[in-house]
C-alpha cells in the first residue's frame, strides 16, 4: 500500500489506545484484520509508444513509474482504502501527467482525444465518492492529469475582493498566499489539508463555515476552464443576467465536462477574533429546531453543528469527559465587536431554545480535532474495524424523517450482515430552508469489507432517496452515487448533460463513467 | 395603440406639468412628436387551420382575435412602444394560447413542435430587450403561449420556509398570497406591478432589496420545466452536490431552452418594521467607495441605492427641493430591534465614511416613486421625449471607469445625433466584489427615435464590453443584446447552450431568435 494512502501528515498518525481497542472488540465485535499487502498489485501499462509521445510532445512531465501510478490509483473512501490494503491497484493509471500551465492541459487534452485515452483529473486526491476511477473500456488507456504544477495565485484584487488561483494550489496554501496580504477564504472542509482549489469547484466542496463564508460555489467568481473543444472563460461581473449561469455547469463537474484551470473566488479580510462555543441541547429533536430558528432567524454564526445523542456521546467518551443530551458547537469570527455582539444574541437565543451554555472548552477541542477524522479512520481501519461516512440534505420539513429512514436503514443493513454498527450523526450545514446530515458509520469489518459496505452504503442511498432528499449535500457523485443520481435530474437532467458533454469532449474522454450515466 | 401598452393601472398614468414640457423644449429641444397611430397595423394570422386545430387540441383556450394578439405583440421597452406608436405590430403573434396547468402546455409544446411553430412564452409581457419578439423566419407561425392562467400557489411550507407557485401568478398576487400566511417573497423590481414568478425566473431577475432578500436566482429552490422533450422537475434539497446546478440553466433562459411552469421559492417573514432613510455624500466617487465599504464590512441595508450628481439633481428638482452631492437610499427590514439596531450601526459607519443624515423623507419619496418610473415614461413619450434605461454590472476595481465611460458614450452618440442627452446614473445593487449601475437617458426624439436609440444602444453596449464589464445585470438577453452576449459567453458558452437547446427543443421552437445568437 502506498503511502499515499494514508491521510496526511504521517507525523500526525493516530494510534488507537488499548481501551479502544478493547471497547470495539466487546461492543461490535472487532477482530485483527488480514495484514494489508505490502505491495499492491498494479496492471501492465497499457499505453502505446505512439500515445505516450503524443503525450510527452503535449506536456513536459510524464511519468509512468510504480511510485506515481499508484498514488494516483485511488480516492480516499473507505473502498479505495480497503481495496489497496487488499493489494488492488486495478483502477491506477498507465501514466500520471503534471501539466505546467493551461496551455499545456490543453495540449494533453488534444492529444487524449486524438489518441482515445480517457482522462481522470487529479486535484488533491481525496475522493470519496469513486470520483478518480475512470472507465478504461473503449479506450486506450487511463492517465491522471495531475495538476500540482497549476500552483499560482494569479491575481489578487483587494478593491473588489477577488483572488485568481490556479486550480492546483492546495487550501492550506491558498490561505498562506492570502493571508500574506491580511485576506482569507474561509473554506474548511474536513478535507482542507489535500484537497486544491480546482477539486473545491468541481466537487461544489462545502466548508464547515459554510454559514459564515458561504459554500465553494457560492464563493467563485470566475472559471477558466479547459475541454477538447476548446476554453471557457466565464465570470465578469458580480452578477449577469445574460443568460444561464454557465459556471454553475462546471462547478461540480467532477472533471466529466473539462479541467477547470483557473478559479477565481471571494475573499474576506482575515478575521481578528473567533470565538467557538458549545452548547448542550436536550435531545436531537430540540437540536434541531434550534439550529432552524438560528439558520432562520439568526444570529447564525460562521460555524453552526450539531450533534445526535450518540455522537454526542462517543465524542465525550473519547474526550474522557461525560456527556448527556446533544452538542451544538458554534463558530463566530469577525471583528471583536462583532464577536462579543453575536455571542451575546446567540446566548440569549439559545436561551430561550433549551440551549445550556458550555463555554469555550468544546469549541475549541472541536476545532483540535476538525481535520482528525481521516487520520483516526486509518487508524480503526488497521484495528480491523470498518468506518465511512454518508452525507445528505433536505427540507427542515423533511429532516427528522430523512434522520430517522438512514440511520436505520444503515443499522439494519449492517446488523443483518451479522456486524450490528454505531450509527453517528450530526447536522453539518444549514439554511433558511434545510439542512445536510452527516453520518459516522463504525462496525466490525466482515470477511468481504467492500461488499459489506456497498450493501449499507446502498441501503442508505435507498432511504435518503425515498426521503425525498439528496444523495449528496457536498461529496459529490463520482461513480458510487450515479444510480440516485440518475433519478435526482430525471431523464431530461441527464439528455442536458450528455448533450453537453458531446458538445465540449465530442470524443468522451473526460472522466468516462464518473457523473455521468 | 393598446391600452396594453401603456403601463399598470390607467388611473395612475402621469401628466407631465407644463413647466417639465417648457425645460424639455427649451434644455433638451424636445418638440411634440406626431400623435401615436390610432390603430396598429396587424399582419394577417399566418397559422394554417390544421396547425390551429391541433393547437385547440392540445389547450382549453386559444384566441386569435386582434385585441389578444396586439395585448401579445411587444414588450416593453421603448423600441417596442415607439414602433407600436407608430402603427407597426410586425411582431404580434398569429394566435394567444392559455393553458390551464403544466400538462396543458406540455401539450401545446408537443402540437408546436409537430408543427413547427415558433412559441413566445408570455409572462407578464415587461421584456425590456426584445424578449417577445421570436423569429418567424422558416416557422408556420407564432404563437404567444400566456400563462395567465398557470395562477395558483401549490404549496407553502412554513417550516421550511418555502412556497410553490404557477408560473403566471403576478408579483402583486404573490406577495397577497403569502401575506395571508405571514410572509413575504421581498422580490420588488421596478416591473414588480405586471412582472409574473415565472418570467423572475426565466429572466434572472432582480429586486430593489436584493441586498437584504437576494436576487430571485437565489431564492429559487426548485424549478418544473416543460419542454418539448420532457418534463424536468429540480430541486429536492437546500443544497446539493450532485452535479452541475441544472436549475441555473433554465434561470435566465428566457424561454428559449423550456418553459418553467412552477417555482418553489424561499419566502421570509413578513418584516414587522421598516425604516428607509437618505444620506447625502460629496460626489458619486464618495458614494460609491460608502457603497462598497457597507456592501462588504456592513451594515448591509435590505436597499442600497446612490444617484450621481445629475439623478440626484433631476429627482430634487422633480421633488421640488434643492440638492447637492449625491444621495444614497437605504432600506432597512425587520424586526423592530434589528432595524433599530442597524439604523444606529449604519449612521455610525455613514458618519465615518462622509455620510450626512438626511432623514426618512428622502427614503419615503423613494419607496413612493420606486414603481412610477415606467408611467412617467409614457407620458415622456407623449410629450416628444426619447428616455429609455441601460445597465450592467462591474467588478468595484472597473466601476468607476465603467461608469464613466457608458455615460460618455450615451452622450457622445446622441449629441452627435443633434440630440444631446441627460445621462443619469445609480448604483442600483451592491456586492462584496461589485456592483451594478442603472443608467437612464432623456432626449429629443429625432425624426426616427427607433434608429436613434439603437445607435445609442450600440455605444453604450460596446463601451460596456470595453470595460470587461458584463452586457446586463438584470434586463437579460432577449434579442437586443445577443451581439455582446455572444462575445461573453465566447464560442464555447455558445456551443453549450445550443447543444442544451438541441436535448429539449429539437425543432428549435422555443422563442428563435431569443437569447441564442
Amino acid at each position: 500500500m502506498s503511502a499515499a494512502h494514508r491521510w496526511g501528515d504521517p507525523s500526525r498518525a493516530v494510534t488507537l489506545p488499548d481501551g479502544v481497542r478493547t471497547l470495539l472488540a466487546s461492543a461490535l465485535g472487532v477482530r485483527e484484520p488480514h495484514p494489508p499487502a505490502s505491495v499492491a498489485a498494479l496492471p501492465p501499462p497499457g499505453l502505446s509508444d505512439r500515445a505516450l509521445r503524443a503525450l510527452e510532445a503535449a506536456c513536459s512531465q510524464v511519468r509512468t513509474d510504480d511510485q506515481a501510478r499508484l498514488a494516483h490509483a485511488a480516492g480516499m473512501s473507505t473502498v479505495d482504502l480497503l481495496r489497496l490494503r487488499a493489494g488492488d491497484a486495478a483502477d491506477a493509471p498507465d501514466a500520471v501527467i503534471a501539466p505546467a500551465d493551461h496551455d499545456e492541459v490543453t495540449d494533453v487534452l488534444a492529444a487524449c482525444a486524438a489518441h482515445r485515452i480517457a482522462v481522470v483529473t487529479f486535484g488533491g486526491g481525496t475522493s470519496v465518492v469513486g470520483g478518480l476511477r475512470a472507465s478504461r473500456d473503449g479506450y486506450a488507456g487511463v492517465v491522471a492529469v495531475d495538476l500540482a504544477r497549476l500552483g499560482r495565485l494569479r491575481h489578487l484584487d483587494p478593491v473588489s475582493r477577488t483572488a485568481t488561483f490556479e486550480a492546483g494550489v492546495r487550501a492550506p496554501r491558498a490561505e498562506e498566499l492570502l493571508a500574506e496580504q491580511g485576506f482569507t477564504l474561509g473554506h474548511f472542509p474536513q478535507s482542507f489539508e489535500r484537497a486544491t482549489i480546482g477539486g473545491f469547484a468541481a466537487t461544489r466542496s462545502s466548508g464547515q463555515a459554510s454559514s459564515g463564508y458561504g459554500r465553494f460555489d457560492q464563493m467563485v467568481v470566475g472559471l477558466r476552464v479547459a475541454t477538447p473543444s476548446g476554453t471557457l472563460h466565464l465570470g465578469r461581473a458580480p452578477h449577469t443576467a445574460a443568460g444561464p449561469d454557465l459556471r454553475q455547469l462546471f462547478l461540480g463537474s467532477e472533471g466529466a465536462l473539462g479541467v477547470i484551470t483557473e478559479v477565481t473566488v471571494q475573499i474576506r479580510p482575515t478575521p481578528p477574533a473567533r470565538r467557538y462555543l458549545g452548547w448542550r441541547l436536550a435531545d436531537f429533536a430540540a437540536a434541531t429546531e434550534a439550529a432552524r430558528a438560528l439558520a432562520q432567524d439568526g444570529p447564525l454564526p460562521a460555524v453552526l453543528r450539531c450533534s445526535d445523542e450518540l455522537e454526542t456521546t462517543v465524542n465525550a467518551v473519547s474526550e474522557g469527559a461525560s456527556a448527556d443530551g446533544c452538542l451544538m458547537i458554534t463558530g463566530i469570527e469577525g471583528t471583536e465587536d462583532e464577536v462579543a455582539g453575536v455571542a451575546s444574541a446567540l446566548t440569549e437565543r439559545l436561551a430561550g431554545l433549551g440551549g445550556q451554555p458550555l463555554g469555550e472548552e468544546p469549541g475549541q477541542a472541536w476545532l483540535r480535532g476538525r481535520f482528525a477524522a481521516p487520520y483516526l479512520r486509518d487508524a480503526l481501519l488497521d484495528a480491523g474495524a470498518l468506518v465511512e461516512t454518508v452525507e445528505t440534505a433536505a427540507f427542515w420539513s423533511a429532516l427528522p424523517a430523512t434522520y430517522a429512514a438512514v440511520r436505520d436503514a444503515l443499522a439494519t443493513s449492517l446488523a443483518g450482515q451479522g456486524t450490528p454498527p454505531l450509527v453517528l450523526c450530526h447536522i453539518s450545514h444549514v439554511y433558511s430552508s434545510g439542512a445536510s446530515l452527516y453520518f459516522t458509520v463504525v462496525a466490525a469489518q466482515a470477511d468481504d469489507p467492500v461488499a459489506q459496505w456497498q450493501a449499507a452504503k446502498a441501503a442508505a442511498g435507498d432511504a435518503i432517496a425515498a426521503s425525498g432528499a439528496t444523495i449528496t449535500h457536498h461529496h459529490g457523485v463520482g461513480r458510487d452515487h450515479i444510480p440516485w443520481y440518475r433519478d435526482e435530474i430525471g431523464h431530461e437532467g441527464v439528455a442536458v448533460l450528455r448533450a453537453v458533454k458531446r458538445a465540449l469532449d465530442p470524443e468522451g474522454v473526460l472522466n468516462p463513467g464518473v457523473l455521468l450515466p
